[in-house]
């Protein structure tokens, strides 16, 4: 059995051999049926985010969609829903179920926990002992209650965290643009190493310290020479601070509603966001699958609800 | 003589003939060059903003790279500078002079104004009785001051300046994505027509009702049916009360720190703002060209360099 897991920018895939993660931007066109084809011939579980990609009229047409491409080279596999169900065929319940899958893998385990999954993306908050009220949860209904908060590691436009910025102690607003994303942020404050920002920057630039300053500095119109490399770190110092206490407070928010004793974390945030948190990382009790969860729990919860192993 | 203003996403040219619009993105490779050949052979007097956008490392960079686009087409060119005069060669002062060509053009006619250029990407709010304290800013200074508010009628990424928007009497936090534009909001309230739509769509899609609806639907993550026509139009109706806040603020600054007895609109958001802030459009005395205003004033500032008409 493997776990497949198909958002709008990666597709995900666990099996016995570990976790493997492709570049897979579906509202460019990517092939997901080609991706998939090395896993063919084995049975699996999938769960997906990717049918809210623009390239979709609607959430049911991206559903079918990616049933057809994975039903094209795993013809048997089944989709876990937001019903907390198994399906075979395209369903509007397979909209955005990847966290709960998430939480029904963790839920007997880590009652008394709420889960941190933070992707390039998106961070998923879990209240796990809450699992009856959290199943038929559409992604605008889980903003709403901030158990979705659409920020991530890599891909978030600076601009939308941060309207303006302190340079020098002068308030200057940013520009609007896609100049620089959360992965320049992160790459710059040593969160993150160049290998971990694997989507691509803004400008389709290079991955370097530099560049990233570069793009930073783009966020209030400036070269580097204007503002120094001092004032491109302000901007990702600032951003950073916007970003952590956005899904700071929608923890704590999950923590004081579900009474949960302690925050697990996972996701290629859950190291930074353990220590920010006073959290504990997943990765030491299930090791690397922790990132990329919802692959590792779907296939989890398949085998149980097959009794196998 | 000609003017031209070379934008990031659009270049505009002013001649005998009246207005010409190219969308003209230079970061993904536009060519600049190929689109100026039409206008071969005449003078030209040239301001620039492009040398922002982001295949670019550095302004110094974008100035060359666009001096050298329109010298080989136009070997005579003159460029306007943030210095108020003109250079034949690349260097720092020419980086985002246009709005100043505008101030230089209009600052004897309308001295007790200020002008609100609002186009696709930005908006230049300009005290023309400041001429002396507006030459030399850069970009970085004029957000500062509020100058330059970085907000357009097409191009906004909505996410940028509403974080939540209330649906149905519950606040809504919203997608950080680029899934709706300001002109989808724009088109569904009705200020512009879908010809007025004139960069490409955030999902490259129509330019229709519907299809403005649908992207302003998935900022909340929704489908039209989860939050019906009237949920999508309430985050248009809150991104365009966030936009217009944003830009009525700057002004009002600029008025009341010149003293200016009034407020002259151009751009294409010259009607709907002089509408909402109790100003006149510059295209009830110049006509048509009040859409590309700085090509039109660089012209226009040029021949009164040369004593020419």
């Amino acid at each position: 059995m493997i776990g497949i897991d198909i958002g709008g920018a990666n597709l995900k895939v666990v099996d016995d051999t570990g976790v493997h993660i492709h570049y897979c931007p579906l509202w460019q066109g990517a092939p997901l049926a080609d991706l998939l084809k090395p896993y063919a011939g084995k049975p699996a579980a999938v769960v997906m985010s990717g049918e809210l990609a623009d390239c979709f009229a609607s959430k049911m047409d991206g559903i079918r969609w990616i049933v057809g491409a994975v039903q094209e080279v795993i013809p048997g596999a089944v989709f876990y829903g937001t019903d907390a169900a198994f399906h075979t065929r395209p369903v509007p319940a397979l909209a955005a179920a990847n966290w709960l899958a998430s939480a029904d893998c963790l839920r007997e385990n880590y009652a008394d926990a709420v889960l941190l999954d933070v992707g390039s993306t998106t961070a998923d908050v879990v209240p796990l002992n809450r699992f009856e009220d959290l199943r038929g949860l559409t992604d605008t209904r889980r903003l709403q209650e901030q158990y979705l908060v659409y920020t991530g590691m890599l891909r978030t436009n600076v601009a939308t965290l941060v309207s303006s910025v302190m340079l020098d102690g002068t308030a200057t607003p940013v520009s609007t643009e896609y100049f620089a994303a959360s992965g320049d942020a992160h790459l710059v404050l040593g969160h993150i190493a160049p290998e971990d920002y694997t989507s691509p920057a803004p400008d389709n630039g290079e991955k370097t310290l530099d560049a990233a300053l570069r793009r930073l500095a783009r966020v209030v119109c400036a070269d580097i020479d204007e503002i120094g490399r001092d004032g491109a770190l302000d901007v990702a110092r600032q951003f950073w601070d916007a970003q952590r206490t956005l899904i700071a407070r929608a923890v704590e928010q999950a923590v004081s509603r579900s009474g949960a004793g302690r925050v697990i974390t996972a996701g290629i945030g859950a190291n930074l966001f353990a220590r920010e948190l006073g959290g504990v990382t997943l990765e030491e009790e299930i090791g690397e699958v922790s990132d990329a969860l919802p692959a590792y729990a779907v296939r989890e919860v398949a085998l149980r609800h097959s009794g196998g192993t």
